[in-house]
């Protein structure tokens, strides 16, 4: 019998999908990477998910897992493989409020998680534009990051506890919800991040925060980057740390949102360089701090205007173009994009050198951003009318190199996948490239998980 | 030429220790591991621990890395090694006070780290007892925990970036000082907590906090444990989370402490069953608050007796009972410890039935603890003059055995070293055993670093 044939045998023939439904599959959300696998696998538990990979690695069957098809690095395609989709193992298995817990399965897309915890009073903090289709095993699967990491950290920083398929079909338990565990290698972080190459997250404990009673948001203009740094700081110092969200976007992503966004407005009556969008969460007394903090700003010439949002309506006009950014700068087309970290202080030095850079490669193309300024991560893209592939490949060398100059990272959170393998074989010291090999095929010695990502060949 | 006169062409004959100038090296501080290594190695660069693992790995000479010895779980003990010290890597290479990180080497003393970042207005966080011995090499490949766990997550949580040398002497570098960087599979956390079996640390990149203005230390007397930690969360309400440390000490650890420590006092007139040290951390209005939630837990019957310290010597006096355990516990010659976490709940619940097993298995023993109550993380000795080794080994098998019915954790935050290998054979997952072999065979072939340690045979 063939594959798809044993695997019906263990999951149904319902959820063996070929051909034409297969589509929401081969094609990512930045139209960049396609492929076209053999079958989608859509197992129903832990249980089958560990059959199938027995059979996978009895048969020698390239699998792909896959969860909400929402990366944007090239991470779930390859030609012939078979995607293992996560997406009906879709419990919330369990909530704890007092332990402040959430065991949830690796299909639970990231707002009925967030919403679930909302609902018991928690919050389950990571959130970014595609909370809609994101799903627990992917955010785990590249440690997703998002707008609140400066509070929170990023989705590594939320989990105690995994459940974890491996190449041959054994389930690894690691399902614990304490907060110290100090039982031998720290298996759970090696999974998480590791895209699928290692093994299939089938499920985890995630913690879960307070709900703050209080949130203030509200746009606000510094008149440079360092200006919004010291911002950010007396916000910090102002609260003891409440800030949730710093979000930069440059005039030139306002202008391409209000060009490419249907409804899209402008965010204060005048326009302005560097626009912000922060967010506070704490007590009651936190609106008169925010207001001192920005009036005492504005006196001190570091800010040009500020619109604190008055209602939910505001503040989801206000967080809805920040939001909006994959749809605003993917189907753009960029010639390149970035998702890099730098040190803080040194993001208005990069962007003027990044400009001078960009021209020299690619001549009279245009470039925007979005950032989560707190954490020094750039969402970068450069625009350019019918560059070259040389030009492309030579634009993201020289991100790279100047990121790396700087002491920064060519990857902060959206993974390695396909995309960034010319990054990692340039970048990534060989070393630990090398302990990477030896530990892939140590847990998957036929490559069989997710073949050919993370690791430049 | 023997190992010993091309180690010594390395580093020089006076950094090769052998015979009784090795005898700090060679009992740990519970009197328990006692190892008769070849000699001591002290390199004093990165590049001389690279040179020596090269030999080794030509050689075949097993190696134990060794930095404070202050562990108690007998992570360093091998007849005939070569113990590798990592004192001399003893530099603060560099506080960065704005991105608020710092640059140390592995043999860098625990209160080295914290009185540097201190003179910089900083604070790092990690600390507890053996904080004037133990080094950043061994809090690391431990994951130390200690009294402020709480508040800021154990040494895993501090690192940002590592320097590693793996067994065949290669440098891996990971020294980042990002706070984001998903750039391939999480070597860091992988080298941090694998007792050296892995490769040895030289150095990191370590997270250094604000310090906070003021500090309210307090013994205080719940009547309960779940009293206590009633106490404990309408604190953390009522600061936004300034609970530092939250200590718990039975009345038998304090007659102990009393019994064996000369100048030990009572830490109020009358004795309480529910001791515990606390320590807030924040603003000025600190102060207030603490008397207002504990003036209130008194009325509210939660609390018998409270004592705030007046200034720095009271405090001091407090701490110092706390942070005198080990001393207290280990040379009383406990037949069995334990350092297990449980969930948080289940703290009470675990004391009384632990009480019926040991009395089970050990009939007219004593038992005491001191307890990192907001982790659910207790150190627990039993007691019993001439208890046999049959009797020793199942007492922590009945130790063991409670802890995993009430979802706990045999090692919280301790280690595996050698004491523990019986607990992780009979409770770690059978499958994350594997791929812990596996990691293990990957990375250390020949099984030179610190065989037999953390992962069962």
């Amino acid at each position: 019998m063939d594959f798809m044939t044993r695997a019906a045998e263990i999951i149904g023939e319902a959820q063996v999908l070929t051909g034409s439904d297969m589509a929401r599959y081969t094609t990512d959300p930045t139209g960049q990477f396609h492929s076209t696998p053999l079958c989608v696998l859509r197992p129903g538990s832990t249980q089958e998910v560990a059959a199938l990979m027995a059979l996978a690695d009895e048969a020698g069957q390239v699998v792909v897992p896959v969860s909400g098809n929402s990366g944007v690095s090239g991470g779930t395609h390859n030609e012939g493989a078979a995607m293992l989709s996560v997406e009906r193992l879709n419990r919330v298995r369990a909530i704890d409020t007092v332990a402040r817990t959430a065991e949830v399965e690796a299909g639970v897309i990231l707002d009925a998680l967030r919403e679930a915890a909302d609902a018991e009073g928690l919050v389950f903090p990571v959130v970014f534009g595609a909370r809609g289709s994101a799903m627990v095993g992917g955010i785990l699967s590249t440690n997703a990051g998002g707008s609140n990491v400066l509070r929170y950290g990023n989705t590594r920083a939320q989990c105690l506890g995994l459940e974890v398929v491996l190449a041959d079909g054994r389930v690894m338990d690691l399902m614990t919800a304490l907060h110290k565990d100090n039982s031998g290698y720290d298996l759970r972080d090696l999974m998480i991040g590791a895209e699928g190459t290692l093994g299939i997250i089938t499920a985890a404990v995630m913690k879960l925060a307070p709900k703050p009673a209080h949130a203030v948001t509200a746009m606000i203009a510094p008149v440079s980057l360092p200006a919004a740094l010291t911002v950010l700081n007396r916000l910090q110092a102002a609260t003891g740390g409440a800030v949730e969200a710093f979000e930069y976007m440059p005039r030139s992503f306002v202008e391409m949102h209000l060009a490419r966004i249907e409804g899209a407005r402008e965010p204060f009556d005048d326009p302005h360089d560097v626009n912000v969008l922060m967010e506070l969460a704490g007590d009651a007394a936190l609106g008169d701090v925010a207001e001192q903090v920005l009036g005492e700003a504005m006196e001190d010439g570091l800010v040009a205007d500020a619109l604190i949002a008055q209602n939910e309506t505001q503040r989801e006009a206000m967080w809805g173009r920040r939001e909006a950014a994959a749809e605003v700068m993917l189907p753009a087309g960029p010639a390149f994009t970035g998702d890099i970290s730098l040190p803080v202080g040194g993001l208005a030095d990069f962007f003027d050198r990044m400009a001078g850079r960009l021209e020299e490669v690619m001549p009279g193309a245009t470039d925007t951003c979005v950032a989560h300024l707190g954490d020094g991560n750039v969402h970068y893209g450069a625009y350019l009318e019918g560059a070259t592939e040389e030009q492309k490949t030579a634009g993201i060398a020289a991100l790279d190199a100047l990121v790396a100059e700087m002491g920064g990272s060519f990857s902060a959170e959206h993974g390695i996948g396909s995309y960034k393998l010319g990054s990692m074989a340039r970048h990534k010291n060989p070393v630990a490239l090398d302990v990477m090999r030896a530990i892939k095929t140590a847990l998957d010695p036929k490559g069989l998980l997710n073949p050919g990502k993370v690791i430049p060949a």
